[in-house]
């Protein structure tokens, strides 16, 4: 058997998700068909961390297994060919049969997008969070260094999620303008189930006022979600990288 | 009456074009809908030229008359609240009532935008046509030159139509590459249906070298739809002006 990794990007808007659900269209439920139409049986597709409804992706990674001779190069054309527009498989290699795109990742880059005016746009709804009122961008850019270094993220985690550790290493965090779009990034070992919308949703409380500066460090330490801000929506949200 | 003109910015992808066609989803429908809410009474909303199924548009201009007594500019937002995410209402100002978004227009501005790669991209799919072969842009942004001034553009016109005349002045016209991406952009005072798909599908032909140097004059000057290049897709297609 032969391990191929894939890259892949997605469009998530209009996904339920990556995760295969019965009667919805899911990344995994695409990638799984084209992938077996491709290899000739049935193959599961296994992906570094599935990413939510709505949630895109320019660099996810999965992988599956398989006997087919196809050499691995050519086998991201012909999975294209019979994906849908919205999901690219941007690159395909084999690997070493250990292998496994969750469990082998090292990191994870995230991005996510606010943009910021009055007036809607057209082009930019699907891809980003529309913020109408001003935001203090160099408080917000201070306040999410206080997320660096290992610690443990319950204030951030999804409330109801049922993971057993919450601490995490962020290697990098920064908040980025460039005219009218506020990038906030994020790399980390691993990010808790809604970690970065939820540290975005408590950034914009800070940069527009509600919350004070030092409040980031705050939350943080009081380890308790509810004293944190919103979940920001998923069109804003961009699986950058996956690092092994 | 008060005639209140519009500058509308719309993903054209999930549309049946501009024009109201019972039971489809159009941008007519919607601006209709949304503008008749707003003023409390059934309203006609007029374009300066019906943009296809999938076109899309950054400066469409529209007018519609009423008697409502709402300051002009606060229409914009009250009719946003009421339009789904992929239309916006930019703009909206109080105008002479002899405006008419359509016979009161000098000229529009088109963009054309093709995307070169030989992989497809999730996030420009809707808003470019993908062309996976190398293009001679030099050799195009020469060729387009031959349409500037006064000509009778029959040899761009889609088959079947039935406009009077078929001479326009074509004011600007460039072909311009960055990285990735190249543009072709036209002025001029009016287009024919399709002109501007037609002529991206010829200058497409000419660089990749199936079509010789000097075949956009030869094509202009012969009159004859047949020996022009192919219609491109419409996703690549943003009106991106209307000059009054």
């Amino acid at each position: 058997m032969r391990t191929i990794k894939l890259i892949i990007a997605y469009d998530g808007t209009d996904f339920s998700g990556w995760q295969v659900q019965p009667g919805k269209r899911t990344v995994q439920g695409e990638m799984t068909e084209a992938v077996s139409r491709v290899v000739g049986s049935k193959t599961s597709v296994h992906c570094s961390g599935r990413t939510d409804a709505g949630v895109h992706a320019l660099g996810q990674v999965a992988h599956f297994q398989t006997d087919t001779s196809i050499p691995s190069k050519k086998i991201a054309e012909a999975v294209n060919s019979f994906l849908p527009d919205d999901i690219t498989v941007k690159k395909t290699e084999e690997v070493c049969p250990e292998f496994h795109a969750r469990f082998s990742a090292k990191s994870k880059l995230y991005c996510y997008r606010i943009f910021l005016s009055e007036i809607p746009d057209p082009f930019r709804q699907r891809y980003s969070w529309r913020f109408s009122k001003e935001l203090d961008t160099s408080l917000m850019a201070q306040e999410i260094k206080s997320l660096e270094g290992k610690h443990d993220f319950s204030a951030f985690r999804a409330s109801g999620s049922s993971v057993k550790s919450s601490v995490r290493e962020v290697y990098r965090s920064q908040v980025l303008k460039r005219s009218d779009m506020v990038d906030v990034i994020m790399e980390a070992n691993g990010f808790l189930y809604n970690m970065m919308r939820n540290v975005t949703g408590t950034l914009v409380e800070i940069g527009r006022g509600y919350f004070s500066p030092g409040s980031m460090q705050e939350i943080l330490l009081g380890k308790d979600r509810k004293k944190a801000g919103p979940t920001a929506p998923p069109s804003g949200l961009f699986l950058l990288k996956v690092n092994y």
